[in-house]
């Protein structure tokens, strides 16, 4: 692995828990020779030119990219297509945008009509982050040991592609190339629909709480403290982390995938009903069958390494 | 805390990931004078006694009972109601029966009739756990900071369901006496729920990977990989690991608290249109809304220290 920049300048918009994270990265392991950045919020420029992890900061995104080499779109889908309008102007002929977003359709929908001819578009996805958000909570080894899925179109400029992927490279991920749309659909299983079906079930046992809790009051028998929450070391522990995850983010993501994630939950939900018949009419063999097979996965997921910080004490259910 | 067993002879019956850590616990701490076991499986019972955590190892349940003073019940709670009544006419007076179920109401219904007066029955369920099962995956800090949930019926003999409530807060849980009804709800939620659809969603994506593999296949596109597996740190993998767990365990634990998870599910359902419907209208501030309200569920559980090896380089997501 060389010591030498990759690029000479690059411009991060959006400075959050993926932004800052990069520009931690391209700053420590000296991958940009210049790292600019531009957030929306004067609180959010003013705290990450504080952190140190940008060489300048910019009010508006068309003065971040001036003369930058690399764009790196890490905002909300749904604002893609307004940052890439206000840019598209300041952008140099041979620069390349790419993006972080968790969903490549829409952005090749949104961002690619406003680049000039001569910019490169390589759009991509680290499958990385955690439940917090802001410049405060990016780290440098985010990426570490995670993919990076990129998205070219095909015909897209080859070294262009392999720069964003030496980027990616040198920022300790391991980099794919996927087609956008295959890319939607695997992420919408492995991502989108976690995600939505845990925000669900927080919901559901946060309102049952409260109605447990007046139901409870109405027979005299008040709940002192918060049960759902004390007892969720039983399973819905691990579906709060997920459901705290950045609300705009997701948003955007359920919207900019809705054909996907609307077809994958059509499976779920259908799966479910069949699990539900099997638990009202009693049918012990095909809830057992059912979960001896799910138990399978988990062991796949351990035989990839993907299983996160994997270790016998931690305790999950009963 | 005293060092003096509060148990002369404690009989465990069933030897799993619970049941055998009970019994490492009980001989660490010294909290019983002797420590009897019994497991259906022959290797089961050889492992045991090679681990060095029983004293005793019993072919039959009822031989294994014989003398006890406590008679701990750790099997699938489909098992229950025969093994009451294979040890009931082995039970002293005196002695008390717990168990380690996570349904309480199915545990009064099945073992209650066949234990002989002046047997005590104080129904338990350590909230601890993990997705191993067998005698092997057992440690005895498993339950240590957990909560121990205790269902005595009214009227049961408070020294008994002191004894009890004094053996699990040794084994280092913090003890809590619920109505089994309530309980039943509760755990309904913060664990059966969670785990069926952990289930589900793992099946569903499992399903889908084999036919994306199909499709891609009959295009000429051959995946080498596992996709599904591959990008699971995108929240999927979080739900492998529930429903990793025990398959036979949970599917006893559905059809013992049937009526409370068909109820909870159309909740879950419920909301789970709305949020579809959400998606389909593009009604992004509904989403973001909801997803807002989640997002304060977590920090309630982080605040009641429920949030297990939290850590912020923990990754999930994007």
């Amino acid at each position: 692995m060389s010591d030498t920049p990759i690029y000479n300048r690059v411009a991060v918009i959006g400075l959050g828990l993926i932004g800052s994270s990069l520009c931690r990265r391209m700053k420590r392991d000296g991958l940009a020779a210049h790292v600019a950045g531009h957030a929306r919020s004067a609180a959010t420029r003013e705290t990450s030119m504080a952190l140190g992890f940008l060489d300048s900061v910019h009010e508006s995104a068309a003065d971040a990219v001036d003369d930058a080499d690399l764009v790196v779109l890490c905002v909300p889908v749904g604002a893609n297509a307004a940052v890439a309008e206000a840019i598209g102007p300041s952008l140099k002929s041979g620069a390349t945008v790419t993006d972080v977003g968790s969903v490549k359709m829409a952005v090749i929908r949104d961002v690619g009509p406003h680049l000039p001819d001569g910019v490169h578009l390589v759009p991509g996805h680290p499958v990385a982050g955690t439940e917090h958000s802001g410049p405060e909570s990016g780290f440098p080894e985010l990426f570490e040991d995670r993919y990076c899925i990129l998205t070219p179109a095909a015909g897209t400029d080859q070294k262009a592609v392999d720069r964003v992927s030496d980027l990616w490279q040198r920022a300790g991920s391991k980099v794919e190339l996927l087609d956008a749309h295959h890319h939607d659909r695997v992420l919408g299983i492995t991502s989108h629909l976690p995600h939505l079906i845990a925000y669900t079930i927080v919901g559901t046992a946060s309102d049952l709480e409260h109605q447990l809790r007046r139901e409870d009051t109405e027979n005299g028998d008040l709940i002192e403290t918060r049960e759902v929450i004390k007892y969720s070391a039983g399973g819905f522990r691990d579906f709060t982390r997920i459901a705290a995850s950045d609300p705009v983010m997701w948003r955007d993501i359920f919207l900019n995938n809705r054909e996907a994630v609307l077809e994958l939950l059509g499976r779920f939900v259908e799966d479910l009903t069949a699990l539900q018949r099997s638990i009202r009419w009693g049918e012990g063999d095909a809830l057992e069958d059912f979960f001896t097979r799910t138990r399978a996965v988990r062991r796949d997921v351990i035989d990839m390494k993907q299983a996160g910080s994997f270790n016998p004490t931690e305790r999950e259910e009963e």
